[in-house]
C-alpha cells in the first residue's frame, strides 16, 4: 500500500478501505506522510466526498490517534453538547446545571476560545478562583457526585486531527462535510461521553452560512456518532443574530446566572431548554417532552441554579460577584428605522476588538470587555436611539470597535421576516 | 493575491484569471509557494479541469520560466515533431532526413530516454563519434545549412515544469489534459520552432491507454499550440503493437537507415511518411497530399538517404558500421494460433531488461542490446516456431527479458481484428 495509490484511488471517486484510511491517517500523524501527499488527498475528498462509511473509519482512527478520555465509570449518563461555534453562545454555562440537575452527567473538556469569541474555558476563568485545571481523580470524583465538571484541553488528544486541521487551513480544504465532520466528531469521541447533543449553527455568525448546509452537516454528524456506536441528536439553530443580549465572557456568565434564576426569558432560555431536553432524553432514555418539562422544572424550583453554585464553588469560585468594566460607551442608531440584519460576525469582532477575545493564543483577555446589545434584528429604532453599549478596560478600544458594530447593522424602513431561533431537532 | 485564494477559486470551478496563473506558475518555481499548497492546487485542476484560455496562459508562463529557444533566424521554415512516446519509435530518425531533404528547418533538442525506452538521443549516441553537444553557433549553422541539427538538451529549459511535474509524479496528479497539455507544450514552445506535429500515441505501449482520449488529447495540443501563435498538426497513432521490428538503440538506427534505403516498407514507412507529410504541408504551406508525395519522393530518389548521412557526419557521426550484440537468443512461440495481443509496454520492457534503457538517469545503456520482433499481431504461429530475437551484450540478462516478452505476448485460435496504425490526422 502507498500514499501514491490511495490519493490516486480516491481521485478516481473510489471507497477507501479501512486499512487505507488508517495509513494516511497515522501515517500523516506519525510524519511519515509528506504534507504535500497528504493536500493533494484532502483536496480529493473535497471534491469527490467520501462515503458515511469511510467518514466513519477516519473518525474512529482520528479519534484513536491520541489520548482518550474514559467515562465509563459514568455508565449510561455521561453526556456532553457540542457547538459548532458563534457570538454570545452562552449555553453550556446554562445547559450543564440544568442536566446535571435532572440526573446527567457532565464531564467535559472545554476549549479556549480564538478569533471573534471567547471559549467556554475563558468565561469560567472569568470568574474569580475558578481553578479550570484539576486532578484526573477530583474530575472524576466531581463528575460521580456533582454531576458536572468541566475543565480545560490537556494531554494529547486527536493529534491526527491537529495535524490535519492545520494543513487543511493553509490548502483551502476547510469546508468539506467529510472533512468537518471527521475533525468535530473525532474530538467529540476522544472526549468519552456516550450521549452527545451538537448544536450546529448557521448564519451570518457561524460557519454554515445557510440553514440547508446547517442541517445537512447536523444529519451526517448524528449518522456518524450513532455508526461509532454513540447516542446522538442535534439541534439546528440560528446564529443570524448575536444569543442573549451579551457578549463577552463576565458578561455571558452574568447572563447565564440571570437565566438560572428566571430573570431573563425569551430565546436563549428557549435555545438552552431545548438542548437539555434532548441531551436528558438521550442519557435518561425519556421521551423528549418529558425531558422538556424536567428541565423546564429544574429553572423553575431553583434546582439548576443551586447546581450551578455547587459546581462553581467545588471548582473554587469565590461567588459571582462579578465587577463592572472601567469605561462604557453607548452606540446610537445612524438612521431610523427597522434593524433588518445584523452581520453577527461583525458584532463578535467588535467584542473581540474591545478585548473579549485574542488573536493569538498568547494574547491575553479582558474579561470586563464585550457588549450589551439592546435593539436587534427587528426592532424599531429611531435616530440616535441608544441600540448597545460597549464595555472595556482600555477606553481607546472604542473607537474601532464602535465602526465595526455599526458596520453589521442594517437599517432598512421594511421588517425583515422573522426567522425562528430553532430550525430543525434531528433525533 | 495569495495561494489560498488561487486554490479556493479553482475548487470551486472558476476560471483562474492571468495574474493568477503567473502567481503560482511563477512562485512555484522561485520555491516562494510551499509543494502542499501546490498539490492541493493541482488536484483541484486535475478533478475541476481548466479552460483552453487558462491552459494557454498557463503553457505560455512555463515556456517562459527558463531558457527559450530562438529559431526565428529560420523564419516559418522551422519545424519540430514530437511523440508522446512509444515502444520502437525512430521515426525521428527517419522523418528528421525527409522533411530536411525537401526544405523544412528541423532544430532539435531531443531527450535522453528513461524507463522502458531509449530516446533520440541515446539512438543516435549507437553511432559511433556521433556528437550530441554542439556550440550555439554550430547548432545554428548546421539547421541552416544542412536544415537538420539535432541536440542533447542543455541548459534551464522550462524550470517550471521540472518542478511542476516531480510533483505530479507523487501527488497522484499526472493523468490530467491540462497538465500534460502545458506540460508538453510549454516544452515545444521553449523548443523555439514555428511549425509543430504532435504524434499523439495511444494502446497497450502508450501513455494514453485508448484512442478517443488520445484524440481528446492531440485535438487539445493543437488547439493550445495555435493560441500560443504555433502553426500545429497531429496525428493519432497505434501503439497497441511496437512500431516496425526492432526495439533498441543501434537496432532502430539500422531499421531507420534501412526505410531510408527503401529496404523496409509497411507500416513504419507509411506512418513516417504521413508525419513529414505533415510537416512539410505546415512550413512550406502547401496542400497535404503534395507534401506526402514530396516525403514519398525523397525516399525514392534516395534524397532523404543522402541528408541523412550529410546530417550524422556533420555532427561528426563515423559511417553507420554498426555491430552485432555478442549475445542472441530465439524466442519461441509457446502454443499454436493468432497472436492476439502484444503488451507493448512489457516488450518495452523485455528491451530494458536487456540493458537497452536506464532505469535511473546515471546507468550506462547498451546500445547493442534490444528485440528483433518476427510475428506481430494478427501473425499466425506454431507452437515451437521463432516469434523474437533477443539481443544483449550480458547473456546472464536473457532468463528475466524472455520472461517478461512471452508475458507480454496471447496467443489465441481466433485472429484479432486488424487496427489502422493511423487513427486520426488533426490540421
Amino acid at each position: 500500500m502507498t500514499m501514491y495509490e490511495i490519493i490516486d484511488k480516491k481521485k478516481n471517486k473510489k471507497e477507501l478501505s479501512k486499512e487505507e484510511i488508517a495509513f494516511f491517517v497515522n501515517g500523516y500523524t506519525k510524519g511519515e506522510i509528506p504534507d504535500y501527499q497528504m493536500s493533494a488527498l484532502l483536496m480529493a475528498i473535497v471534491l469527490n466526498s467520501m462515503t458515511d462509511r469511510e467518514i466513519a473509519d477516519m473518525t474512529l482512527l482520528m479519534a484513536n490517534s491520541g489520548d482518550m478520555l474514559d467515562l465509563s465509570f459514568l455508565g449510561e449518563l455521561s453526556v456532553d453538547k457540542h457547538s459548532t461555534g458563534g457570538v454570545g453562545d452562552k449555553t453550556t454555562l446554562i445547559v450543564a446545571p440544568i442536566v446535571a440537575a435532572c440526573g446527567g452527567k457532565i464531564a467535559k473538556m472545554s476549549g479556549r476560545g480564538l478569533g471573534h469569541t471567547g471559549g467556554t474555558v475563558d468565561k469560567l476563568e472569568s470568574i474569580k478562583g475558578f481553578k479550570i485545571e484539576l486532578s484526573g481523580d477530583d474530575f472524576k470524583n466531581q463528575a460521580q457526585n456533582i454531576g458536572l465538571a468541566v475543565i480545560g484541553q490537556s494531554g494529547n488528544m486527536t493529534p491526527a486531527d491537529k495535524k490535519i486541521y492545520a494543513l487543511r487551513d493553509v490548502t483551502a480544504t476547510v469546508d468539506s462535510i467529510p472533512l468537518i465532520v471527521s475533525s468535530i466528531m473525532s474530538k467529540k469521541l476522544a472526549a468519552g461521553s456516550k450521549n452527545i447533543v451538537l448544536d450546529v449553527k448557521f448564519g451570518s455568525g457561524a460557519f454554515m452560512k445557510d440553514k440547508e448546509s446547517a442541517e445537512i452537516l447536523a444529519q451526517k454528524m448524528v449518522n456518524i456518532g450513532k455508526k461509532c456506536g454513540r447516542n446522538m441528536a442535534a439541534l439546528v439553530t440560528n446564529m443570524d443574530v448575536p444569543l442573549g443580549t451579551f457578549i463577552g465572557n463576565a458578561l455571558e456568565v452574568k447572563e447565564a446566572l440571570s437565566v438560572l434564576k428566571g430573570e431573563t426569558k425569551g430565546e436563549l432560555l428557549e435555545v438552552c431548554l431545548s438542548l437539555s431536553a434532548s441531551m436528558l432524553s438521550l442519557c435518561l432514555k425519556i421521551d423528549i417532552e418529558k425531558a422538556y418539562k424536567m428541565a423546564q422544572d429544574a429553572v423553575l424550583s431553583g434546582a439548576a441554579l443551586n447546581k450551578f453554585y455547587e459546581w462553581i464553588s467545588a471548582q473554587g469560585g469565590e461567588g459571582i460577584e462579578l465587577e463592572d468594566a472601567p469605561f462604557a460607551l453607548d452606540i446610537k442608531a445612524e438612521d431610523s428605522g427597522y434593524i433588518y440584519k445584523m452581520n453577527t460576525q461583525k458584532i463578535g469582532l467588535a467584542s473581540a476588538l474591545l478585548g473579549a477575545a485574542r488573536k493569538t493564543k498568547d494574547d491575553k483577555i479582558d474579561y470586563l470587555a464585550g457588549i450589551e446589545i439592546l435593539k436587534k434584528t427587528g426592532d424599531y429604532v429611531k435616530k440616535g436611539e441608544k441600540i448597545a453599549v460597549l464595555y472595556t478596560s482600555h477606553n481607546k478600544l472604542f473607537d474601532e470597535a464602535l465602526k465595526m458594530y455599526l458596520s453589521g447593522i442594517e437599517i432598512k424602513d421594511t421588517a425583515p421576516n422573522k426567522e425562528p431561533l430553532i430550525f430543525k431537532t434531528i433525533h
